[in-house]
């Protein structure tokens, strides 16, 4: 199982979370690449201390869109957001291969990830500036998204998170931040989740069984708890004998 | 002999200079990386362009300042540049290599240009992020400038620009752009200059005879009549049996 | 009958339009804030060259999204768009009173202008950011849109705008960009619509007859052939005997 | 005596500082304009904040490099450095006005306070922007600066600020923040030595006495211990029966 986490999200003088911390605990980076967070002193520190620690390298690509943290949807032509993958991704690889490692997989991020998870122009968008850079490069994305059948049919692998701190409904789907219960906050609860995961399924917001198969935890970083429960599911899964690794591994 | 011109510098809906008109003129295209100008569709294009007549791409590397064109001095930390420098030729070479082709030499733009050429540390960051992207990169540069030797020390090939349409002083340096007949208009007389450049000499504002052995003619694009002086210095050079040639070539 | 156009569009080295010859014909300037074109000092000389000839000065508001020149829908907040709408406004009131004149009337851009005229939210969200400058504002705005609506709600003055080079649909919407036939290039005809708006009606892309009242009509002034056209119209208007004056003159 | 202090200084999803701490300690605010720092948004609440508890709102101007959080040197034109700061200017007084107040002081930001302390052409234009705002505005800004001269020159009116956990130099100039000792970080020392500038002096780093008469003095409020520190400037002035109150009150 692969504990992947958005680091690299400081900019300038400003800082968000805790790389260093989050390094040691997750199997995988999703690392910011200036477009919405992240500089390229930013990315040279965080690739450096991934490849220092053998976590795996992705690129989290983002709308260009500084002042909304990649949050806000964005009505970009597909051929736009294509050519700004490629980009993002070659700016990054080059920090990557600078510190002896390289960028192994795609993460969209933000109001990207959730467009392309229904969007079929975007979606390909991403997969097409993925693919002019390396076709061997992964996709980690949402399962039974247009991200994943668009990957699919380019013949790009995909990888399928989820998230432990969130409430499903019985669809597989994320229960919406909009409705009461959709994050949780009970540690204790949230490593159970993971574990439960790791095993296959998940117990749903309505009570009924999710089978549920990924092959990455997503966990956040940006605040001091965060960080402790991000390491409190690391110590979970390994307490119930589940071997961590980068799925790009 | 080569000739070189600053490329790419459209952004978004903004146009700058007729880039194919001299993709059909250039053997070397210094493509601006999104830093002082350009964007990644844009870089695709040039790369695309520039890739289909075999003419080398390098990174014209700038500071960030769109609002400036890379023309403002700025006081960035090194290290920090060098970041900046690492991150603008991955971006590009991503665009090259999907085009087919690949980044093969960095030039700095504007008012780095101007700095690097007499300021250690800023020439020290570009020649050392170039080299932890690839070190066997060439920069592009003003002979006898500290780039030049900053670029020889840590082992960086570098290539001479001479400029056919700005008058030299006795000493070998540009005559400043702030005194009068520091930029040549005539089109005829600018390109017998560049002929007598090629033929490692050229006479300066005093009138006496400076030798000049360029690599590389740096000629402008940005404006209609400066495509047509750029034709006629590659028609003029071509007359006079110089053989056209990307240095990287 | 007023006329308007979109100005000050240039940013930094690049060139958008003749604004100077474009201030010679219209009555009313919509001038770029610095979010989607213009900077502070393409901004001061719009407001010196309209306040000189007593054109209206509007504030041109935009998403913040210079690479997308404002033409990308973006999912902003409302509170964030109110902000941002007043922070424009204020910015360009401080050159339009530096020139002797005032901003009078605020007009979207772009994507924006487009979603506020369908959401309301939106729509809203300018009317709030226009309200907590100066109540007094006007807003020039699509007649029978959501923008027009929010505005009156709220008591702000509206002013409509039509346009001579679009064809419009029998219930009074312009016929979409993708449609053949969507804009007009015929100078003559295009001079024509103009005089026949001014008197009250307009014949649709199906042949009926459809009423139209506008307070101002938009002209283009962003290519050569643009400035041209909007002379025309201005000069056809003229000798129809129809008096040209800012609507918030 | 007047408390000072950078505010505002966040961006988007980034925080700086804890501004409504802040805003129960001091009686100036220099809010950013967001153009070395600050957001529509973010300067709308420090503006209702500063509104709601009476104090004064001072435009803090900066480079426009966000990137570098204003801290670089850039070597701008003065025309377009003039036309940044009526631009920043007119900005914030919008929010200030919506509020209820309004902009009564400019104080320069970082490197641009540093560049104009010394040159002549960036103080000059700083002065240019401000009166061209409004010429009862004043000038926050170091004693005996370029800054300072400028302004009076202009019938400008200006205000002399001096740091309390700074050390000096016997000529009254602030020690490099290179040396060693130049900032002072002893909680008591630096509330002792604001009660000594608030009654005309203070010791120097060579243990001479410096005669200083501040109209204000910078307290900074970036760091969680920053505000406490600011706290026990405030009360160990008011123990010392030095009455507090806005310089432009």
């Amino acid at each position: 199982m692969d504990l992947n986490s958005d680091l690299g999200e400081g900019f300038g003088a400003w800082k968000m979370g805790d790389d260093e911390a989050m390094l040691d605990i997750v199997t995988s980076a999703n690392v910011a690449c200036g477009f919405h967070a992240g500089d390229p002193s930013v990315m040279r520190r965080v690739c450096e201390l991934a490849a220092g620690r053998g976590v795996a390298i992705g690129a989290h690509v983002g709308y260009h869109d500084l002042a909304g943290f990649g949050r806000r949807a964005l009505d970009i032509a597909p051929d736009e957001l294509a050519d700004e993958v490629l980009y993002q991704i070659g700016a990054l690889d080059a920090f990557a291969r600078a510190a002896g490692s390289r960028v192994t997989y795609v993460k969209p991020h933000g109001a990207l990830y959730n467009t392309a998870a229904v969007d079929v122009e975007q979606a390909a968008a991403i997969v097409d500036g993925l693919r002019r850079y390396d076709p061997a490069l992964a996709l980690l994305c949402l399962p039974d998204s247009e991200m994943q059948r668009q990957a699919e049919k380019a013949g790009v692998v995909t990888y399928a998170e989820a998230f432990a701190d969130r409430a499903y409904t019985a669809d597989g789907k994320l229960v919406s931040r909009k409705k009461p219960g959709a994050v949780l906050h009970d540690a204790e609860l949230v490593a159970k989740r993971a574990v439960d995961m790791a095993a296959g399924g998940v117990v749903t917001a309505d009570g009924t069984e999710l089978e549920l198969r990924p092959d990455s935890l997503c966990v956040h970083g940006d605040t001091p708890g965060a960080v402790e429960l991000a390491r409190r599911i690391r110590d979970g899964l390994a307490e119930a004998g589940v071997q961590l690794g980068a799925f790009t591994g």
